[in-house]
């Protein structure tokens, strides 16, 4: 099942994806559906007004997720093509929920950068609340699958030893564009799907979910260990090598470009970069 | 002005605190009234329903803002004292609201954690929506102000380069007891209070408010050029010297103290510490 959040008439409606067909779910988005027992039973029976899914509007698949928990360097070859060990426990960061944006809005750059950069991610959403889920359990939690594009301004990333402010600019994070059911995809909540990301074309960055370090159950795992996760969470489960500010010479986003980061049967972003004009 | 969430019969109400009394102004909590133009007026003038301030049971004084924001070392004079560079930028980190408790409510010790640690903060409050806000409009922006316990699980802070994981353990964060409008502090938006934070009695930090590098003022300029800062939203503004991890030898909460948090003007907040039992 592929579940996501469209814009309509000034507002958002949740819908089931019916190959080419949207089915309206009486909800205003997934967020609020993923919310509700049994949401999995009843999206998947749901009947509604049909649209187009040519004619959609993507929302950010879940609007306001009380988390988006970010991971660190998480892809095993990444790491070890940069000489570092493995790491025991995967890096933690946070973005707020307003940073996030649709599949296919423009990223904003904002005129404060001058180092922009992208970073595919595998993103699980969360379904149920937990703490300290375990094995069966934290499996059981994973809504699904969506992509996130980790657009991060790398000067603000740097300026202090925290990553935050680098994270989290407004309308900076392309999130979507469906939420795919673990069933949907070879491995389940383990899957092993190529990961993509181009520049106008040119590819950045290549991988395999597969590769993960901490893998989504590991994910939810560790992160409930620490708070509980609630319906519509979001966890960004680190991006592969590739990104660029790691390229000689550097690589930044100036404004115009198209980025288009995609995983294999889960689904793909496709974002202009625009400038901001705030004078 | 000063202003509260309570719990009162299995839900949570705003009030204005007259004294001795509390004056319920017929909404679900603070974060409610604030996204209300006008709010400050309209509280003021509200009349309801009156209990009294003492039966009181303080839930979070906003208890789902959008966004907590965190600065890292930010008292010059403790800055000073380690020997450190003034820094040109705050440090930013993040906490999520499921780790915020109110403020006479106990602190969970996780059984995860053996170095569980105090951090008295001035809280800012914001009350209306910025973006890149400057000046006046910043100054305009800060609703008012609470008392924050930035509790810390500091092995977890450590684990990695990035604090977020030891900074937003679940139901850790008492916040409050009330939101205080400037109006009611010497220095209004800039406000100089004196800061302290005893375990047991015994005081362990003690500071002013005077002697923030980067006031509540450059805090809602510097955040809000980031990200949007929503009503509700809580930025917490740093702590001075006197944590338990700095303290040789280490001092750290093992369960049973009481913590005590207060800020001239603003408020006080008692916290008993309680191990977790998982088992």
């Amino acid at each position: 099942m592929k579940l996501a959040t469209i814009r309509t008439d000034g507002t958002t409606r949740a819908v089931r994806l019916d190959g080419e067909v949207l089915v309206d779910l009486g909800l205003p988005d997934v967020g609020t559906l993923l919310k509700q027992d049994g949401w999995a039973e009843s999206a998947a029976s749901a009947t509604g007004t049909e649209l187009a899914a040519a004619d959609a509007d993507f929302a950010p698949v879940v609007p306001a997720p009380s988390k988006v928990v970010c991971v660190g360097l998480n892809y095993r070859s990444h790491i070890e093509e940069l000489g570092r060990e493995l790491p025991e426990h995967p890096t933690l960061f946070a973005k707020f929920a307003d940073c996030l944006i649709g599949a296919y809005d423009a990223v904003v750059r904002p005129e404060e950068t001058e180092q922009l950069d992208w970073e595919v991610e595998l993103a699980v959403v969360v379904g149920t609340q937990v703490r300290r889920a375990r094995g069966a359990e934290a499996e059981a939690a994973i809504a699904g699958f969506c992509v996130l594009n980790d657009i991060t301004c790398r000067d603000w990333q740097f300026r202090t030893r925290e990553w935050l402010q680098g994270k989290t600019w407004d309308s900076s994070t392309p999130v979507g564009p469906c939420l795919v059911t673990p069933d949907e995809l070879p491995g389940g909540v383990r899957p092993a799907l190529d990961v993509r990301l181009s520049v106008d074309g040119e590819v950045m960055q290549s991988a395999s979910t597969g590769d993960l370090l901490f893998d989504p159950v590991d994910l939810v795992e560790y992160v409930s260990t620490i708070v509980r996760l609630n319906p519509g969470d979001i966890i960004a489960t680190g991006t592969p090598g590739g990104v660029g500010h790691a390229r000689r010479p550097e690589r930044y986003l100036s404004g115009g470009e198209t980025v288009v980061a995609e995983i294999q049967g889960v689904g793909r972003l496709e974002n202009r970069v625009v400038k901001e004009n705030t004078s």
